[in-house]
């Protein structure tokens, strides 16, 4: 008898471990992702999701630059920005299909959409002196060097794991198709937006946009759609059921609630790994903070059902 | 003071010179599709655009295969089906900014989308038995033999141009995602669609899609979707101005209109070239006889507006 209860929009967000690091992986994983997503929509959730790509684009630009490799004179270079566009339709071929499966299987009757999304950002933003988001695989130092040389990469060693390119991550500024997403959620559809953090572009002059090398994060991609399509709440579904602080130590403690002050004062205490748990908190407090009744939550991928119903995760409120 | 002029919904087909052959080609033949696009936009049609891949599409088959040629124990080969869903990325992104660009230059207030789309065909359709379809580049004897051996390729040599890939181009039966396509054709978008004929797909037990090893001809895919959108008019826009007949002889006689039956009788004559003008006919026919008061036109790219305007190009009707 809960005719009148209006439905919570949610921004989804996915990373690697709801993706997979290859196709293989991926077709496995996408249909353990759908689960978690279908719970969400039993929930009442009308959700809307956005995902990462780090490994796939970076398997997409190394195929590129092989074919280059096996014939200089009749192909050129591709731009990141184009992988990112490719990318786009390989992970939302996978996520849409395994979704579409699970909801008939439900009964759930809505529509699924991968839209193809570009993301403005600003040539000048200071992220492109300083690429920090690893793509591709892991690599030997000889794989490195080769690479470094080759196309003047950057590259750096990531905790012991090996060798792995890095590139810019530019903040997200608007989202370019983000009309069409809106039309989409209108009339009843799933969306898949923002894949790989959104093609990366800048305008330049008059209505042009043009491709940047760069990938942005998906987290911050994924808030800056919660915001524009006015989500209730922002849930970035991870490899942790709960954030905590002073991780990995004898005196962790995993946290259930978090006011955006109490968030900023971890941040600033160095509490969360940059590249890994900081930005989902840097995601969540921005989503929290912009707007009032905005909620984020974190939480294990397994666990969103519980976690939209305030049993686990932990939630990152104003 | 034609306030109650119904608009015309229209599909286009578009076909290697709306797109080019390679990157660089692509970037510069989609401004001149926009343009094309607007043109009939203008004219007062509501457009739905499907598109081939064939250059596109073997590109990046050829690229995958690199990579894990490069590396075959970290690689897996990527099927056609994952091929195709990436290269709707690659060409939807190129063409949607060509179009949003056009339409901002010309003040036409539409969105632009392009939507993943998998095609369902026929795991028994004869075409499995008999790959016609070529994608990829032109090849010599010795790449061509090459791959035959590693990859037990059909492989077959084209008009004394080279060697060149050819794989199954089955019937599409039915359009996966057609009321995300409706629903924005609905919600004033032009939308781009069928990418490559669409992602091919099987169904097999329950409601899992199958990816299938083949590419869907796209004028056939683009005769569905303007079937299944209860399109007015399907123009499949080309390297010729008009269809004719006795091509290429000194008696070539340039056609301005044809009923079915008219074209069904020059085709049974042999007059069209397989692969080139007789499936672009074939689905002209398919159409125009579908329904009461649907027409086909073929005609030039650039001529689009003078086609759909009557003054130009090749009509087909009932």
């Amino acid at each position: 008898m809960e005719m009148n209860r209006r439905k919570k929009k949610v921004v989804i967000a996915l990373g690697g471990n709801a993706l997979g690091k290859d196709l293989h992986e991926q077709m496995i994983a996408s249909h353990r992702t759908a689960k978690a997503i279908c719970d969400l929509i039993e929930e009442g959730c009308e959700v809307v999701i956005a995902h990462g790509n780090g490994p796939q684009v970076g398997m997409i630009q190394n195929a590129m630059n092989e074919l280059k490799r096996s014939d200089p004179e009749r192909y050129i270079t591709v731009p990141l920005s184009v992988c990112v566009a490719m990318s786009q339709g390989y992970i939302g071929y996978d996520l849409q299909n395994a979704l579409r499966e699970e909801m008939l299987d439900r009964g759930i009757d809505l529509g699924v959409a991968t839209v193809l999304t570009q993301i403005e950002v600003d040539p000048d933003d200071p992220a492109f002196r300083h690429p920090t988001k690893p793509i591709g695989p892991f690599m030997t130092k000889e794989e490195a060097d080769k690479l470094v040389e080759e196309r003047d990469y950057d590259i750096i060693e990531d905790s012991g794991r090996g060798y792995r390119r890095v590139v810019a991550s530019p903040l997200p500024k608007s989202i370019i198709e983000i009309g069409t997403i809106k039309s989409l959620v209108d009339t009843d559809h799933v969306v898949i937006a923002c894949g790989g953090g959104g093609i990366p572009v800048f305008r330049t002059k008059g209505h042009h946009l043009k491709g940047a090398a760069a990938v942005i994060d998906k987290d911050l991609a994924a808030e800056k759609l919660a915001e524009e399509v006015d989500a209730d709440t922002l849930i970035i579904l991870t490899a942790v059921e709960k954030v905590a602080v002073h991780f990995g130590k004898p005196d962790q403690k995993d946290l259930d609630e978090l006011t955006v002050q109490e968030a900023q004062k971890y941040c600033n205490q160095g509490e969360f790994a940059p590249g890994s748990m900081l930005p989902k908190v840097e995601a969540c407090m921005k989503f929290a903070g912009s707007k009032p009744g905005r909620t984020a939550l974190i939480t294990l991928l397994d666990k969103a059902r519980d976690g939209i119903a305030g049993r686990t995760g932990t939630r990152i409120h104003a």
